[in-house]
């Protein structure tokens, strides 16, 4: 299977100021270019923008609250599609990980199999809000006017340290405004909603996506992924131990990484749950050390038209199910996603001060010099 | 083995001026005593209040909201011990049932064995409410700080016909309250807290609470249930067709019954699993209809001292776990408080009419003309 | 809700020697139909044969093993279609009610959503011999010629009282004799294939069977439930206290229950796991102690034509999946099968010696006494 | 946290006749010994033999069985301890990775927290025998006389391309004489007992084992994992993309892996389940695609005295557990010692023909000509 031209984590990369001004101090764009083919993950092509909208009619948005001196934090909201999604349900699953995690509304959606609001990222302190939030939209809803009963699925990381996260800053309204924010445009990605204050592997961590389209011949169905990383053990990218290169230590590597996985493949909640689990597995490449205070969890869903559920549906429905034996593409291509997520998430995150800490972004420039010249084989 | 001498749930039933007052009209105390012996399940006694809060240090408060026309909810809460819960947690684990319903707390509680919060439940809509209350608690408790993360279990059903749900009247506040309402005294039961809007069968459901002893030479550990009542079926009580009879109909049977449930037993998270499990299983013999629509949950929790996790521990910790073989009387008997618990919950409860709706009590007084002559065998 | 004529399981009780030569004795054939409509569980209709294959292209087959004093046992075969099983695998699922017991096989069933094979039921220590012969079927059947990699599913429940069971007598050969006897004849029930030597609520217990018709506005779906009943508790027949007016002991109450449930609705292993749950939890109703020792699993398909899955099946298929809101019906239906089949596993089943122990079958004439007169409302 | 001196896979891998013999052809023994510090992953030092029986009483056995000019495949047996395993259960776990794979005996291990036989792993088609195999020998065991119900773990992966895996060669025989050749020596590696005709990354799989022990500040503990490679992907050694580099192609990358880890730290099942998932998630880092038929399962179990659980137990028992906190330090240690234990199952694999087919061993040379000149950072 040949490799791809490599180009689009670059274009990632390039395309948001917080990473073009990063590299503008010290690393070339075309430097900037070979680190990032360095680091790309995997066998597979990503999709136009490497990220969680390629998966057609996925939405992402984001209420960012940078305030005074400790509040470090927000909302980031994404949308499976432009429909309403109380009355138009996605097949969905959600995978434990490691549940020292808040993560609201996991149950239902394994039992029911779908997913039926938007699903909500936040900090640890801030699900009860997450949840409010996203029961508020839906009643709102055009068509939800008699909805007593709604599932909304809320994840989180712990932003403790850089921002005031007792203080219980989000609201409700936060999460309107995430997800009123919510486009098909490129996800912004680093310090943005709730990854406005994470830290990953010792470094700022924030928002990070990526995506791949299968060839033809294994269906031509795409996979993204969004991540918010928190987390630790020794990082490697692609491999590479940049981690114990750049200094890093092992432990404390407490925080977690919470994972939305996207396809367009015909899928059921049963293929959607293997799918999440590939997702957390994928985290092991980048040298996550899994430890017990690392909370990961990871929400997939499809936005395959023909498997939507109507609300109140009665009677059988006709859904197409990809077979077992056309998982294992997809399944590789979320290992891919998941590892090159993490990557975009530290590559685009900023220096952060807050809550009377400072967290330094990944040092792109001595990244690069340790990478530069070495190869894997 | 002896069936015990049933003064216990007759005591239950008449210490509160609703059930009482329902009794007065048409039913006699010595006929409310024989009909409470009559749909007494099992064969173990019960304890001291026939209720959780016979299971030592065990606390249950409520908030009740009753405003205008439309408001018919609340909150109950539920205190492991009356130290501080975040630093000496509980053995604790959570059993999903059917997962139509949005519990929140679940995975944490079964991932790392214990429960750190008082647990919480509410309505349906309000879980985000009481998601914030309880980390508000937590969070103000002494001792606590530092605290920059907390799991709270919160559970719940959906009042949504006698109450206007869509309303969200449910505050962190009313969480408080509820919980600063929490005592040892025999727990008030039907519509109260939680219980407040809920419909169980047909009739008023709510809070229901039972408790059982096991005799000496089975450990003599005791189990309580404490139950919010909003699910349906054929009722039975203790065997007798009692739905049937009094002309109820099997569907629409949607609705969901969370669970509470202690003992003083030495378990760990795995053995609280299996109790839990049970739990769920003792509502067959209600009839419940464990319909797609039905949320049935159980939270099972030990007050154990010896096997209470305190916050940030490290190393290894001296506990006491109650054997495989040990664990069947124990089984038996939450088959029987959550059985015992629900027919308490529809005894205590009263007529109530909100939000446009009407729902009767259980008539007390037909469903002894049905039970007064006839017996099992 | 019209209850139904209630004949159908006198028919399946008369339509057995064991159980006729049983109510010769002391109860008429009139009385033993009454004691059937009295003891029937449920608001459906039954199948043709209230059985197990009424669900059509359903076959039960046994090898019944009663050699010398001391082997009591067998094998019980389920097979879900005519065909070749393991090219058009079925839509399955298992449920873990309480897995102290030795089912091979579950794993792979939750995770591909599939059965491949022949269900296979036996003691628990010829689980491996349960495998081997399940495998050897498959290997042998034309067109699987090239298969490497089988699925077998093998229950079990422990008849060491009446069986020598140390001695392992049950070879691959039996199993391969189970199947060829599998037929969609009535399900031969009682004494018989893996019944042969297990024990219920005190009694003899045995393979019981048992199926309802959803009303059309229901779908019109069947589910059927087969059961291998050793298990105990204390006795409740359709809520009548029998086992105490029979002076059964609740202790102990050590054994098993394996559970077969298919059903003709278009349902994906999702579902299906949902249908197999209530069918442990309907076990709560025939008095089941749930104890420790007692294992509950749930073996869950569906014969839909359409949602029979290809081997080595590529791409996506299309397939019916009845919604969340259609299950309820059959959550019902499967309730109330698996009780009956409970009932009817001790109705069938006679007093028999081995292995130096005698248990007495269920007392017909004793069990009528205490059911003529008394009625439920 | 210092790296350590890196010479114990070297001794692992220079101990054994295949290994030195590959090595004497082309790669000096100074070269194998710098190709295992390139590749050996972590940070943590190794045990004594740096395998599975570095834990404290731990036993590994096989039963090769090749014959003629088919049969290549075999039987492991890995006993927990010296003494009646069934008399003296240890704590344990099964973690379900992806469950195309018919290991049996896991549900029990998951209710009741222990282990209670050898652990036999086999090929695909012989877990029939695998189980009869391990009842046989808990049977016969002294002390057991009276035992009629007993749980054997056996796992397997499909050794069908190197192997006539339809002949059903394994007979229980073979289980006996695998669990009578267990001994607490370094355990033999490579292409012996069930890793017989194994496959992994399209090289020559086989068994592997690795250990580490963790620094006293983190509680002196020791992790150990055998593993039985079958798998594919696109190998990564400790990061180095050496499939791609020896070109290797990502599909068809199906197969299975099976994992088996002990310690001797105070765990219960909880947290044994914990450390299960983590290994199946370090088969990352080796480069596993997780492809639908690959099954990966993880057994692992404590060998800690104070917690093990003896037969017939009753009333609470006085165990050890570690806490939560405690754990992280193990979570790395078992995705160090499972990926290294990968590694060192094809370095110790030689190629072999068998069933018409020959599969090569990882050519040492080429990978040493790969690595010899490049680094990581």
């Amino acid at each position: 299977m040949n490799r791809r031209e490599f180009s689009r984590l670059v274009v990632g990369v390039s395309a948001f100021p917080s990473a073009e001004a990063r590299v503008s101090n010290s690393v070339t764009i075309p430097d900037m270019t070979r680190l990032a083919r360095k680091i790309r993950p995997g066998v597979f092509e990503s999709g136009k923008h490497n990220d969680l909208t390629d998966i057609d009619g996925v939405r992402v948005g984001h209420a960012t609250l940078v305030e005074g001196d400790s509040i470090r934090t927000g909302v980031t909201a994404i949308l499976p599609h432009r429909e309403n999604i109380y009355q138009r349900k996605v097949p969905g699953a959600v995978y434990v990980g490691n549940a020292f995690g808040k993560l609201a509304g996991s149950t239902q959606v394994n039992e029911l199999g779908n997913i039926e609001a938007p699903i909500i990222l936040t900090n640890t302190l801030s699900v009860g809000a997450g949840v409010a939030g996203g029961v508020k939209y839906v009643l709102a809803q055009p068509g939800n006017e008699k909805t007593i009963s709604v599932n909304v699925l809320v994840g989180e990381t712990n932003d403790g340290i850089l921002n005031d996260i007792r203080a219980m800053r989000v609201t409700p309204e936060d999460v309107l405004t995430a997800i009123a924010d919510a486009d098909a445009e490129p996800v912004k990605q680093g310090c943005v909603g709730a990854g406005t204050g994470t830290i990953c592997f010792g470094w700022k961590g924030g928002m990070g996506s990526a995506s791949r389209v299968l060839p033809p011949r294994y269906g031509g169905w795409s996979v993204g992924a969004l991540v918010q990383t928190n987390y630790g053990g020794l990082l490697m990218m692609n491999g590479f131990h940049v981690g114990e290169a750049l200094g890093a230590k092992l432990y404390p590597a407490d925080g977690s990484c919470m994972i939305v996985v996207a396809t367009d493949a015909p899928l059921e909640h049963r293929s959607l749950y293997r799918l999440a689990k590939r997702s957390v597995f994928g985290l092991a490449r980048t040298g996550s050390a899994y430890s017990n205070g690392s909370g990961e969890f990871s929400i997939a869903f499809t936005t395959f038209k023909g498997n939507r559920v109507a609300h109140g549906a009665n009677g059988p429905a006709d859904v197409k199910v990809l077979s077992n034996d056309s998982m294992s593409p997809l399944f590789q291509a979320v290992l891919e996603v998941v590892e090159e997520a993490v990557y975009s998430s530290l590559l685009h995150a900023t220096t952060t001060t807050g809550n009377g800490n400072t967290i330094l972004a990944l040092p792109i420039d001595r990244l690069w010099a340790v990478l530069a010249n070495i190869s894997h084989a």
